[in-house]
């Protein structure tokens, strides 16, 4: 992992949280972004080499939705930068890790995307990703 | 805010995370310091500008063991760093934010630190940190 690419934050509201975001990182909001295929909305800020990205749900019984009515709005997933996710996949799988799918999908802010099972990472929910050449 | 310093994972025992994030991370823990006025044990790790930062309490009735028991292992607050943290608590104090303590206390790895009351930003734990000169 050569960096942290971003820390997801899911919210009830992009209209509400990107203007308190603002205020707290002194940075604009750069992008808006629908995700059909994780059923998201979301919105990036910049911070140095890494993103704070808001997700807001686009269904009332989807994943964020029922992330938010569990523990309340706040940190959703960690997501690292990694060169080859293919490799960093292999890699993982032969030290006993287990992801959600390990088939890598197509994310926000035009990256491959998996994510790691959080029962073999202390509770973390944690993305590898991959620009898109 | 110029940089994610670090992202805090919460953990049962450093004995057992420290080899599994050196696992997923590919980087070796880097440095492990007890923090007495926190009453926590850290343990560092780089990844790019950042670093992960795993957290052990010290008090079986403390705040991380009170976190874990509420919510399970995982990620705990994010920190961002700041190049003069009196100046950002004054700004943020202006645009009506709360701090769980406005006076910056030493944190781990040489660092004035605050942290912003979660009931303001969307229940995520955010710490300020400057690096001591």
């Amino acid at each position: 992992m050569h960096k942290i690419e971003h820390i997801a934050i899911a919210v009830k509201s992009l209209s509400t949280s990107i203007p308190l975001f603002e205020k707290i990182l002194g940075n604009p909001c750069y992008k808006i972004e629908e995700v059909p295929s994780e059923r998201v909305k979301t919105a990036f800020f910049q911070t140095g080499e890494s993103k704070v990205e808001l997700l807001e749900g686009m269904d009332p019984e989807g994943v964020i939705a029922k992330f938010i009515e569990k523990k309340g709005e706040g940190m959703h997933h960690i997501a690292f930068g990694v060169h080859d996710i293919m490799k960093k996949i292999d890699e993982l799988k032969k030290e006993g890790f287990e992801f959600i799918s390990e088939i890598p999908k197509k994310g926000a802010d035009n990256k491959l995307i998996v994510f790691l099972h959080p029962k073999c990472t202390n509770g973390v929910l944690i993305e590898l990703c991959q620009e898109i050449e």
